[in-house]
């Protein structure tokens, strides 16, 4: 790092005037300058989504020493991307997501905006982490998370991550953590997920809603366990796919 | 396999009137029955996106003896979602995505709306495929591919894919196929992603676009040199999107 406070570019997947981004501000703010480029409203389960059908515009909500926020009428990914461009020639020290109104574990990350975000900025060679908390409610308490999110934040600033690393960070809903526990992604699925309605002028509609199930609950590895059992859980995570284990076998099929 | 024909459940990115959906349907119909279920319009670079914000519908457009074609205003994830509910008890052989109109190799795979309607097929545990022409054309000419999509759709029918992966295959836009190779992710990202333009009314609005810029260009395992050099390209994809390289670093940390 150079003498200058670090840089860190926020986003998220709830908007820019959700709480959870709101505390990341605050408990980031003493350590380093903040740029925050958040969607102009919720863009839950966003995914990695581009837009590339209409053209994307941003606003300036506010400026003051150390803390810039723009709102962007495009996806979490979309915001990083005109982020880096609106900053040109220095590029930000870390990419931070979050904080989530909702679990990103497991199965979710293929999902979720908030990773999204940290994928993007991962892809753009920067240390990105996402932070999210297992409560949907708009007025979550992420007190406790707060010292966790500052004290990972700083570490990835001093330590870097691997090129083409980044980090799932999910805090269970508790009032008092029992600590971290680094974990590998949970094997599981969304199971009944639609519930139907008939719509007043006939016809029917769908709101996508589901059950996660967990297909192995008492692996002590996984991210689901610890959320289940109080702890924080830090999933290292790749944007690398490939399946390597795969690749020989595919080599024998004649086709 | 039952003695009953396989069934195929098909989705896209492009849209439902897509040309390379409509392709997709006639190369694979002598061999097996259909579920059609895509967006009803274009929803390129749409990842896995979800639709949780508002209601999910779908429309009969086409129903004849062993093809059943439907629209959905959702994005491909939720098309995947809605068509395994609407099927109910019968789950398909193998989700198929594609014939998607633009390369996905690479860090696409992140940003496919393709590649979301495999990653939606492999997490509920079904063989799913993703194909892709590296042309963006919606006249694209997808004659070459042919022969090799319906080989690889019998391959997986007979043979299956292990738990947790996918296929992700890319075609280059060539008139002729030197052949095809199992590849990984080529590393790579995308650069100078904007082009500005004032709006009429004052401001300025924002064209996603980029250039590709391949950090390996001369790499043989990836699927980027292989397109580059006039073949197809497999790449075996899978959605634990763990970095377990980085667990016992990780571990090593006092946060």
């Amino acid at each position: 790092m150079s003498d200058r406070r670090p840089l860190l570019l926020l986003s998220n997947d709830d908007g820019v005037d959700a709480k959870g981004i709101g505390e990341l501000m605050q408990v980031l703010r003493p350590m380093a300058d903040l740029v925050v480029m958040a969607p102009d409203g919720p863009r839950s389960g966003a995914s990695c989504a581009i837009t590339s059908e209409h053209p994307l515009h941003y606003q300036l909500v506010r400026k003051e020493p150390g803390l810039t926020v723009y709102r962007c009428n495009g996806t979490p990914v979309d915001c990083v991307k005109l982020a880096l461009h609106v900053l040109e020639d220095r590029l930000p020290d870390m990419v931070i997501g979050g904080i989530n109104h909702g679990d990103n574990s497991s199965v979710n990350v293929h999902y979720s905006g908030t990773m999204g975000v940290v994928i993007e900025g991962c892809l753009k060679g920067i240390p990105s982490v996402g932070f999210s908390l297992c409560n949907h409610d708009p007025n979550a308490d992420f007190t406790p998370c707060l010292p966790y999110v500052e004290a990972i934040v700083r570490k990835v600033l001093e330590k870097g991550l691997p090129a083409g690393t980044c980090l799932n960070v999910n805090f269970p809903d508790v009032t008092e953590l029992k600590g971290i526990r680094v974990c590998r992604q949970t094997k599981g699925t969304w199971r009944s997920e639609f519930v139907r309605a008939d719509h007043p002028r006939g016809g029917q509609y769908f709101w996508l809603t589901g059950r996660y199930e967990n297909h192995e609950p008492d692996n002590e590895q996984t991210d689901h366990w610890a959320l289940d059992n109080g702890y924080a859980a830090i999933t290292p995570t790749q944007i690398d796919m490939t399946a390597y284990g795969l690749m020989k076998e595919l080599e024998g099929w004649s086709v």
